[in-house]
């Protein structure tokens, strides 16, 4: 068996291949605006209902648009929404995208300190101890954090993860236009506060793509790809050739395409380090293709989808 | 009925004041360090075990060091950690604390973008609209939020908030050797990143807190307190005077006391503009007294609690 420590890079870098694709499908399902033809139970308490069609809308959308994509990524918020049965439509969500041999992204952008970071690592990436026995947690691929509380915040998901053989994606630089309240502050000491957290990604990723590159060709992770990737906002291309030179190893999750402004065309130095070396996300752009082009949902999912990986793998 | 906009000062000012007490009991329950005779069901899968065994711990902690104070503040990592089942022992959890008389702080620590963090302010302290009719949040009183994204990400907690009369509580300057790391980093403008948010905090709460001040004695808020506040960590009190020189009307939560080596004696800055101005929170220093002391866990917590109780208000 592998060690799980060298393996995530290796593994992504197989499903990207397999799948040629670098497209991660946003799974963010409002409620009140869910596919047309997703029915909602007629019996049950609101929540339950509400989340029966959640399911089915995410399923849909799974089945239109997942063969274009390498992953998917469920926007936790959206399920948490629905309390208790919202985080069962999450579970099984999860368990079908799986099913059909796409990665999962947790989008939970948690962080905390020690014991905190761990049992939130446990709850998406890992499994928790308990006096009934082990309770696996919600068996994500990766999962995204937040960096503000520092790396003794960080360390406990790289360590969890890593015993998983799962990878993080750091916040580094968001796709919103008020990531430039903290995150492009420019520091006393030279270069802006993402900049700062862009190193510490380098840093905590080191043991995972160090092993890769010492263990060369013949063993362990071939890919050069660390376990700790960084989120870099499509909509501040003009960021990306920087953010690549401070994270040579990092896996970017590329937010901001379509909806917000961001062109896929603009991307590629995420991709100067492997064609896993960026993932394009996108939701609204594939979720809601439907709205402007006035075909069927499944149809305009499929073909928007089918769209991005074209224009990403060309790149 | 008064405005809600106005009246979460109001509101956790004569809670406090009721009360006596600025001490909010931390639950952090570890499925594996529960209290001594709490039982595990023998039945259900593991996750429903556990998760009925935290919800007995989480109940014996509040009947026990409950009447000390204010508020509870449940982890969510640790919920979360259990999944569906850990969710519906919160939602109970929740229902319980407030059928005692005390407050809530979710300790979520979100933050993301427009229509998540909204999703996130529905979920924790608000209430989503679906087809199979309103689904009701978590009713959090506080929340905890992360301010990394910028002010773009905070305004619609603080809208969602601000319509269920609750309050936010933003991560300022953490309790954690690594809040070194990002936090306090000198800026090039002048100041460290933990003013330039303490200065966000401050801005988002001028609504709230100015409405008090327009509205005066006669009608609205008394408090003077703002309903967008800000976690500072107990362990650097040496920033405290500092921070409440930026944020004259924000609520500061206080984490870092007892196990993490935090005073309460060194909190009296967050306290000059009102009892309520600090709340201190504590988790092992009162569920885990009983651990050094040797009394049963049920006095050792609640001695605990009325011992913090006192210093707290006696500064």
């Amino acid at each position: 068996m592998s060690d799980p420590a060298s393996s995530f890079g290796d593994r992504l870098a197989a499903c990207v291949a397999e799948r040629e694709s670098q497209i991660v499908l946003g799974l963010d399902p409002d409620p009140m605006a869910l596919w047309p033809g997703v029915e909602v139970p007629a019996q049950g308490a609101p929540a339950e209902r509400a989340a029966a069609a959640v399911l089915e809308h995410c399923r849909a959308l799974i089945d239109a648009a997942g063969s274009a994509c390498v992953a998917v990524k469920p926007q936790l918020a959206r399920f948490e929404a629905l309390g208790a049965a919202g985080w069962r439509a999450l579970e099984t969500t999860v368990a079908y995208a799986r099913e059909q041999g796409l990665l999962v992204i947790a989008d939970a952008k948690r962080g905390d300190i020690d014991v905190t970071a761990r049992a939130y690592a446990r709850a998406l990436v890992g499994s928790l101890d308990t006096p009934a026995g082990p309770v696996n947690g919600l068996g994500a691929d990766m999962v995204t954090v937040n960096p503000l509380m520092g790396s003794d915040a960080l360390q406990p998901f790289v360590e969890v993860a890593r015993e998983a053989g799962a990878g993080l994606l750091v916040l580094v630089r968001t796709s919103n236009p008020g990531a430039a309240d903290i995150q492009d502050q420019e520091l006393a000491s030279g270069g802006t506060v993402w900049e700062r957290i862009a190193v510490l990604v380098d840093e905590l990723g080191r043991t995972g793509a160090g092993e890769a590159e010492r263990s060369g060709p013949e063993g362990g992770s071939k890919s050069g790809l660390s376990d700790v990737g960084a989120v870099m906002g499509a909509t501040v291309p003009v960021h990306l050739q920087r953010a690549r030179e401070l994270m040579g190893h990092a896996v970017f999750l590329l937010p901001g395409v379509g909806a917000q402004g961001g062109r896929v065309e603009d991307l590629a130095p995420a991709f100067s380090i492997g064609r896993a070396g960026g993932l394009v996300t996108a939701s609204r752009s594939i979720a809601g293709a439907y709205v402007a082009n006035g075909r069927g949902p499944r149809a305009a999912a499929c073909a928007a989808a089918e769209r991005l990986r074209e224009l990403a793998w060309s790149l």
